[in-house]
This record gives structure tokens, C-alpha cells and sequence, in this order.
């Protein structure tokens, strides 16, 4: 069976995009784990993509496989294109372009050679292009969107917009509690069901003709899909994109930890 | 500052050979690390390569950036190059797509779909291409390229050829005995010595006119450049390119082993 690929960075104008990118003068080292170096994007790039999709840092995951959303928060947001009829056309930048470390305090987020650069891929993949609706996944995704809409371009540009709650916020504001987390989970699947119909209308053309099914209270059996093998590099084994949870930052303290990624090929693999 | 990137496989004939590889059917998970995933190439696939090398297999360094020979034995054969002349003008390719684990059968070796596969990578870079030196290095890439030359287009296909000791062959065959080392390696430098000298004629169009300078006893000041940054897949950080020593597979048995990359950031770079 013939392995699709990610062709990648090799047409313009993303070419020059990968080539020129803020580093640690901008993306300060004491907020951002620079040293992993810049993660650009996950899906289409030659102008098929009907969905726009802003995310907000890589992680572990998405530093070894060299694109955003690769993990268990790309499986939601892959559920949440499905039930759009969206199963290839889309694609998936990040707020930043590298890992936070900590939090980002608000001066880094403002600067303005982030925001350009950022905006000058949102340009890249808007203007002139075939976006239908464009989805921001949790609260600096909505600002991302907000400083490219105050640009001359952005202004002018008419489109679909949801902001949504962010995939694994269920997981970061529960902190282990089961009951929080059911609590949160079900939250968040009620805010996709409103993004949902917000946004349904305007994809005019999904890549499969789907009716919109609303989440219920909890994640049901195929709101977690794969990350397609399309959207990885070349040669990438299969359990990188069908499964997760095996990138870890491991060590006995923090700097150890950041310097750190280790990968364990999932069970049942290696027999 | 730009950062150089290699585009990877996006033109064909190398987009659809990087989608249609030979699986464990054919590399055989008890000889090939075949969970990690075939590593393809590093180099240049736009026709500009006017030296073609053929190494071994993968290591875990490779198996990371997902290009070959990016750690030690790349460097010294970065070194190899640059003594022809050539900083960018190259194309390499392994013998084998994954990892060996243990030894390779020669049954393995020999299947004709291992063969094939790679012949096919070889017709891709030699046939109307503009390559004036080849170079093996050790057996195995040697019994690749005597392989190809009984192909049809490899009978008829006249270039300058080398067969060189591997790069780390004085590791491998001094096992951490200082002695055995430097004379491992004194040899090792002889015989690229007479490399250089078979294949410095051919080269007649070198990146950088350069007078031939035979290497000595040992490995001197500069001959083992960096690998450059336009041989790695866009966004890589620079440790990754600059350095070595900076992956490697850990655990307590062997499957644990097989099963692990651990990636450490080197010193020095997080502070």
C-alpha cells in the first residue's frame, strides 16, 4: 500500500517562511522552549484547504514529527473537522511557533515580530485561497485571529469564524479530578456543538458530504480519529500518527526535563 | 540570518519512491529496526549532485532528523568531500532503508525487492543525472553498487567509483582499545588517501576548486565538518546539524533498548 506523505516547505511562499522565522530574541528562552527549534504547520499547503485551523504551542510530540497537533488534541480537532465533512482539507498553525515553557507574559505575545510573522502565513493562507471557515482553538488562538483581523488584509477578509474551547482543556483545568473532568469535557463538547453550527453553514465544499451529528456528553467512539498519514514527513512509522503518548519530557528536574524528549515505540509493536 | 532547509521529496520520481518502500515482508523486523520507519536520503535530489555516496544503515541520530549519516561517520565523510571539493554537490543514499539490528542475513541482503527498491533510487540519481565520483563506504554499500552494476543501466553506466573503509569502522573493530584505534584508524585514513587519489580526477566540477590534501596519521583540525543546515528538514535546531552524542537508545534489556530514542539537548544550549 502506497505511504502518503507531507511534501512539506518546498513551494513558495512557505519556502522563504521556513527559512526567515523569529528566534530567541523574539520567542524569549525563560517562555519558550527554543532550543526544539520552530514547528510551522500540519496540513495543506497547496491551496486546497477549505478550513483554517489556529492552534496554540507544540509539545513533545509535534517536536519529533515536525508538525503541529499531532497529538491527543490533534485527534479532537481531527473529530471536530469530520463532523464538518472535513477530512482533508484543512490546514493547522500554531499561535507560536515554539513550545511554551511556563506562560507567556503578555509583552512576548504582543511583539510585534511575532504577530507579523504569524500573520504573514495567515496571509499566506487566506488571502486569495479557498478557507471557508477558519476555527481558533482556545484563548490564544482567538487573539492570533483578532491581531491578523486588525491588519489592511484581515479587515477586509469576510469568513466563517468560531473560537473554540482549546481540545485538552478538559485535561488542564480538571488536574486529575474525574468528576471535574467530565464536568469540563462535557463544557467543552456543548462549546463545539455551538462552533459547529456556527461554522457548518459556510463549508460549502466538505471533502465528504456529511450532516452535522452534535457531540454528546462526553467523547464517543470516532470523536478521536487518527492524524492522517498524509500530514507526516516522509518514512514516519504508523504508530507516530495512529497513537499517542509516546514522546515524553523525562528527567529529575526541570532543566533536565526540558532538555530532554524521550520516544518509546508503543506495545505490540516491537515483538 | 536564513536558515538553509532541505525540501525533501516533493518532485518525483523521489516523491512516489518515498510512498511505495519495501516493508518487513522485506526488511525483517529480526534483522531491521523496521518500527522506526525508512530513512530515505540526504542531499541533493535536484539533479545538482555531482558525487553520489552509498552508506550502510541508519542510526538513531538518523532516525530523528530522518536523514542519513548525520552523526560522526557523516561528519568524517563531510571531511571526505570537502577534500574533492565538494560543500553541497552531493546525494547519499544507505544500502539499507532501516536500522540493522544484530547482522543481515544474506539471504535478506540479496532479495531481489531490496534490491530492486534500491536500484531504483540509484537509476533516479545516476541515469542522465550529472554525479562524476562514487563512493561506498564499506562492504556492504559496496556489494549495493556491484549490485546495481549488473543492472542493465548500471552495465552500460560509466563513472569514477571508490569503495572506502566506513567511516567509524575504527570504533567498531578497536572496541574501546586506544591502540587498536589508532591504527584502526591510520589504516582508515590510507585507504581514503587512495580514495581521493582514484576519485580526485573525475571530480571536474567541484563546489570549490580545491587542491588535493591527503589526510595523515589521524584525524586533523577540520576534518570533520558540521553537517550543513541545507541537508536537514525545515525548523531543526542547530545542535542538531552541529553536533553529536545527542540521541541515543537506552534501557535495561534489549527490547526496552529497541523500543527507546532518548533526545538530550546538549550542554551548554539551555540556560
Amino acid at each position: 500500500m502506497p505511504h502518503t506523505f507531507d511534501p512539506g516547505y518546498f513551494a513558495e511562499p512557505f519556502r522563504t517562511l521556513c527559512m526567515n522565522y523569529p528566534e530567541s530574541d523574539v520567542y524569549v528562552p525563560d517562555q519558550f522552549r527554543v532550543e526544539w527549534g520552530p514547528i510551522f504547520h500540519r496540513g495543506r499547503l497547496d491551496g486546497s484547504a477549505r478550513v483554517l485551523v489556529i492552534g496554540q504551542d507544540p509539545a513533545q510530540h509535534e517536536t519529533i514529527v515536525r508538525r503541529v497537533l499531532v497529538g491527543e488534541a490533534g485527534k479532537r480537532l481531527q473529530g471536530l473537522l469530520g463532523k464538518l465533512g472535513i477530512t482533508a482539507s484543512y490546514v493547522i498553525i500554531n499561535t507560536f511557533l515554539y513550545s511554551v515553557y511556563g506562560s507567556v507574559k503578555a509583552a512576548t505575545a504582543k511583539d510585534a515580530r511575532l504577530i507579523g510573522y504569524r500573520n504573514s502565513w495567515l496571509d499566506a493562507l487566506l488571502i486569495g485561497q479557498k478557507v471557508e471557515a477558519v476555527i481558533a482553538l482556545g484563548m490564544a488562538a482567538d487573539a492570533a485571529w483578532q491581531a491578523w483581523k486588525q491588519t489592511p488584509s484581515g479587515k477586509t477578509f469576510n469568513v466563517a469564524y468560531a473560537p473554540v474551547t482549546h481540545p485538552t482543556e478538559p485535561e488542564s483545568s480538571s488536574k486529575n479530578d474525574k468528576k471535574k473532568l467530565a464536568e469540563a469535557t462535557k463544557k467543552l463538547l456543548e462549546n463545539w456543538n455551538s462552533g459547529l453550527q456556527a461554522l457548518s453553514p459556510s463549508v460549502k465544499n466538505p471533502d465528504v458530504a456529511t450532516a452535522l451529528v452534535a457531540y454528546g456528553d462526553t467523547w464517543a467512539a470516532g470523536d478521536r480519529p487518527a492524524i492522517p498519514e498524509g500530514d507526516m514527513p516522509a518514512g514516519l512509522p504508523s504508530w507516530m500518527h495512529e497513537q499517542d503518548g509516546w514522546a515524553a519530557r523525562l528527567g529529575i528536574d526541570a532543566t533536565t526535563k526540558r532538555r530532554n524528549i524521550t520516544v518509546t515505540v508503543p506495545r505490540g509493536i516491537v515483538t
